[in-house]
């Protein structure tokens, strides 16, 4: 057996996730109200230890939309106090009764959530998801392993620093949350490898991080690749709705997963309600790539490349593309997009079902925006992400979806006849 | 990119499973029934193609419980004609409504099962999993690959000839369900890496065939190791349902993946109770596998040695271990057992929670055989096994079992506030 430099890591976690899957919820709750305290109280040293990443980020060169992910303060922090608030008022997600059977033999069967394990979740940029991931995994009994990116090392440190603090002032032990030993690439294969303690890997990052991690990994993933979200206007769109959804869809946070970054155009109303919707765009203050086809309608319109679709901006620009129909934008999609969330903005029923039922995308929408990808949007409360991945979990990864579950069997004595 | 030599096999996969997903049930009913009469209708080739591998197999000297998974009979050959007939019984698991909420900005947000889409299954032995898995794949609108072992090559390819034939005659493309081009086992190696085409790999068999495909598969994995179970007679066990359960756990049928391999005994009762269970065992004919301790209660018994412990015999083989409480017994089974099935027998309902809390099992049954470990006696209809990893699925995989779900969500033109 080689030796895993983070077995002893490995080891302390599955020992916590034993003691996290039967802890009370009046326990787990406290430790949260203990955790967002010493966020509180650590306020200063948090903030201190980010601006260290953020001011390495800048002489390294990292792009705005990054640094802007990287960067925390006061009202960040807050945001992120108030986060572990909205975990702490929801229902526990353990031991729910999914379904029960009596069999005409008498068994009770019953089918219950238990934590799934040990987590591990492997992210970039922004800090704000330590405390997220390990309040989401501690409400659900879960145990974690926190790998930040080497770019946010001394900010994922202060975060979980604090986390500790509060676990161990509400008696859970402090491996329940843990971070790696440094910032190391090397360690993310350790992680990768820590089959005998971790039950599942959660990777949330660019491409890259996504297929490293399916390569590499002994354990199975719930797979958050960041979103390449379409929005296709049909011929049947209603005009107003179409400008107004599209903007949203595009403008309303440039860098966030739900974000569009590919418009679809009906070929039929490209040069009439999509020349509108271009402007609107354009008016915004967003930089729109069009085919050649698009060009003369209007002079602040910029060319597509290839490489611009099927490609996260996560910025104000947008690609755009000409389509035959809603079956070519579900094509287009399937091909280009990442399965994360896509939307048909239409009056047409027929078409909206095709849309709905043929895209293989976790969230398929009808005249909405795609900035509803979220989980306190879907209700959940709060998300760890946006699985993107067909197994377990697709769309919002909230408390629910980091449960598995257990058939408990209650019988008197029966046999199974032969 | 490297070529994979089962690159068209996936292709056709993939094309199959976008039109399984959108089959009418009628449509997918009626490819069952066309299997069904195929089956039927080929059943001398097919049985003259299992002798083939009947006795290729006797002249490698395969064990007996092994020869008896392999054989087909003409009655074998009608039940799985009568497993179809399950399936074909069992309603619809696509386009389930799974849950439905309406927020309040209006949007009507739908969570619907969806096929996974192609499935990759790797089984040993058996070749009756071939139609049970074939049949469940299509009624749930997954195009499937199947590879049996070896030693099925010729039953299986008989099967999957006359599951393609059905499948035509119902207008279905054959390619829905298809087999590797030969038995070389460097294809396995092959489908698990056809992650571009296949989105699930669920293995059939023991810990080597599981070992390999979790170290290889960059595909999800749905884990179906054979059950290494364990049944547990607690000092507050009512002797006549410990001597009955226990009996019909290990003796019903031993070569079943929910036969219980391992007694273990409170130490309390394992001279009184213990004595009578096992000589229970050993008059129906088991050999009984005790420690050192327990050797003088009967002469028949035999010493069980440490390899004894986390093995699966499936044959009338069973081994026994003293444990101090329910707490060993639970330690015992969390470390020497597959994740599958186990039991404890106990009056004492505090214990038997302890009990079905902590193992951590897919199945935990109090006062009832481990043999009921099936998908049919949990009211499913049909199972391709028994999951024993943590994600998606645990226990019976049915037909719910092999979708997954999407998120549709309806408008009207919302757009999300800032």
């Amino acid at each position: 057996m080689s030796s895993n430099p983070l077995e002893s890591i490995g080891q302390k976690a599955k020992e916590a996730s034993r003691i996290l899957a039967q802890a009370p919820t009046a326990q787990k709750n406290a430790a949260l109200c203990a955790i967002s305290a010493t966020l509180k109280k650590n306020s200063a040293a948090i903030l201190a230890a980010n601006e260290k990443d953020v001011e390495a980020a800048k002489a390294k060169g990292m792009a705005d939309a990054q640094l802007d992910r990287l960067r925390l303060t006061e009202a960040r922090l807050q945001a992120m106090v108030d986060g572990i608030g909205v975990i702490h008022a929801l229902p526990d997600p353990v031991d729910r009764l999914l379904e029960s059977v009596t069999r005409p033999n008498g068994l009770r069967i019953e089918k219950r959530s238990v934590p799934i394990g040990t987590i591990g979740i492997i992210f970039e940029s922004r800090p704000n998801v330590a405390t997220d991931a390990a309040a989401l995994c501690l409400k659900s009994g879960n145990a974690c392993i926190l790998r930040g990116g080497s770019e946010s090392w001394h900010s994922v440190s202060a975060l979980i620093d604090a986390v500790q603090t509060g676990l161990k002032a509400a008696n859970l032990p402090a491996e329940a949350v843990q971070t790696l030993p440094s910032a190391e690439r090397a360690h993310v294969g350790d992680l990768l490898t820590l089959n005998a303690y971790v039950d599942l890997i959660i990777p949330r990052g660019g491409k890259g991080l996504i297929a490293r991690v399916q390569a590499e990994s002994h354990i199975p993933v719930l797979s958050h690749l960041d979103g390449i979200c379409h929005t296709y206007v049909d011929a049947k769109a209603d005009p107003a709705k179409a400008v107004a959804v599209t903007l949203n869809a595009k403008m309303r946070r440039t860098s966030i997963c739900g974000a569009t970054e590919c418009l679809l155009l009906q070929q039929d109303i490209a040069a009439t309600l999509g020349k509108d919707i271009l402007a609107a765009l354009l008016d915004a203050g967003c930089e729109v790539r069009v085919p050649d086809s698009l060009m003369a309608l209007d002079t602040r319109l910029k060319k597509a490349a290839a490489s611009d679709y099927g490609f996260e901006f996560l910025a104000p620009i947008i690609a755009v593309a000409v389509v035959a129909d809603v079956r070519g934008a579900v094509d287009f999609i399937n091909t280009h997009g990442s399965q994360h969330t896509d939307a048909i903005i239409t009056e047409d029923t027929a078409a909206a079902d095709y849309f709905l039922r043929h895209v293989s995308s976790a969230i398929a929408l009808h005249n909405a925006s795609t900035q509803f990808a979220d989980g306190g949007e879907f209700g959940k409360g709060a998300e760890i992400g946006i699985a993107t991945g067909k197994l377990h979990a697709r769309g919002p990864v909230g408390l629910e979806e980091l449960t598995t579950y257990q058939y408990r069997i209650h019988g008197t004595g029966q046999t199974r006849p032969v």
